[in-house]
């Protein structure tokens, strides 16, 4: 069983005909947690529904785990890993950066996933045959910078507010090694990882379905992603994705307790 | 005088020549200064040169000002103000939410303006006439959300790292006051104050030409933008824009010292 590029352009395109008409478009915006500010948005949930569907349909035996409707076939060895909108607070503030995210995981290991902006009509994908990315600019393989050292890399973070005690010191000095660093891009910065744009991203409590579909467009474009302490990403957890072995090495060194 | 948007329609473009094929090619980043790190590339040096063409061209009269090419025509009434890539982080970055901005100040008061950002096809403009955006999904007047209570506004900030001492202090106040903050937007957030998406955006230390292009854009939707103690944003300085005139009194009072 493989799984074809096409399959998942089919899936992007599904999921972009529920998320982009819901873009901007005002009062679409629940909350989901009374207390804070979980937002998600019909958008979130009608994307998964026709992801679900088209996964049904081709591999009715595969499991599926979504950040919205749960887990069904919880035993098989493959499972598709959903998050419809990862970005909710970019999506309902109108800045493209957001994205939808599908991966697949075989006995644990992520082996084929998706990022897809709809409005910037961005895809990044990868199967266990190789990994490209299609958007306004044409097409192309995706492929990390070949940076090895902290002081020549463009590091990322959601914000640093979500390190606490001495692992917000950690990634403050992490932050001070290396040439620039920027907030707030949720899957968009690891997806510019693997075009080769972006060279470290750092994200702590992470779920699974925050980063699984992206372990392998990183992997396979050369980059590795890990969590803090070295162990696999797909269950989520305090990540740092890295375009190179050697920067990897450097940031998980700062970041590790 | 008046500056039509066919005019400002005709600026975005010849600076999109300049900035979009450049953007997420490599090695285009040069360093401004030695120490520290401020990008400037290749794109924001031949985008300012455009501009400044088609504005001497139309009105040979007018004084302009530039973040590359420094000051011409000093005394003249009409100053247009030019940041051919504001978010040149992001610009380095990949990440579509830098923008070009032109604006015209008559008498040191902002009354026309544009943000592009070419790679997402987004023009923001405004005349003394009106305010539109023109995008992928299609044409429409510029118009904030009537937000009025700091509890159900969307914030925006650079980097609240920007905030020192006792007014980092008062920002950190601010963003509990608010429904949502996000980091790390630069321009983008400003537009999307004229476009109904965000609520309010704070930044400290801005120059002119990071401002007054966006000031028509925000007066003519609905919103207000001032220093943090009320006075004109033109010159820049420390920067609040609000949707409306009741939120942003509501969010002056908690930044000014």
């Amino acid at each position: 069983m493989t799984i074809s590029a096409d399959f998942l352009r089919a899936i992007a395109k599904a999921a972009s005909a529920e998320t982009l008409p819901r873009f901007r478009s005002q009062g679409a915006v629940a909350n989901k947690l009374d207390a804070g500010f979980d937002p998600v948005t019909e958008a979130d949930r009608e994307a998964e529904r026709v992801i679900r569907a088209l996964i049904r349909e081709a591999h009715p035996d595969h499991g599926i785990l979504g950040e919205e409707h749960g887990l069904e076939n919880a035993g098989s060895r493959h499972m598709w890993i959903i998050d419809p909108i990862d970005g909710t607070r970019a999506f309902i503030s109108g800045i493209p950066v957001w994205g939808t995210l599908v991966g697949l995981t075989v006995d644990g290991d992520a082996v084929a996933g998706l990022m897809s902006q709809p409005f910037t009509g961005e895809l990044f994908w990868a199967t266990e045959d190789g990994a490209g990315y299609e958007g306004p600019g044409g097409a192309r393989p995706l492929a990390t910078r070949k940076v090895t050292s902290l002081s020549e890399a463009i590091l990322f973070t959601t914000t640093p507010s979500l390190f606490k005690g001495a692992a917000r010191q950690r990634f403050d000095r992490l932050e001070q090694a290396v040439r620039l660093s920027r907030y707030g891009t949720d899957c968009y910065a690891f997806a510019m990882i693997a075009a080769g744009q972006v060279d470290i991203v750092a994200d702590p409590g992470l779920q699974s379905y925050d980063i699984a579909a992206l372990i392998p467009l990183i992997e396979r474009a050369g980059g590795v992603v890990t969590t803090f302490d070295g162990g696999p990403a797909e269950n989520g957890g305090d990540i740092v994705a890295a375009a190179t072995p050697e920067l990897h090495a450097a940031a998980r060194a700062m970041l590790a307790g």
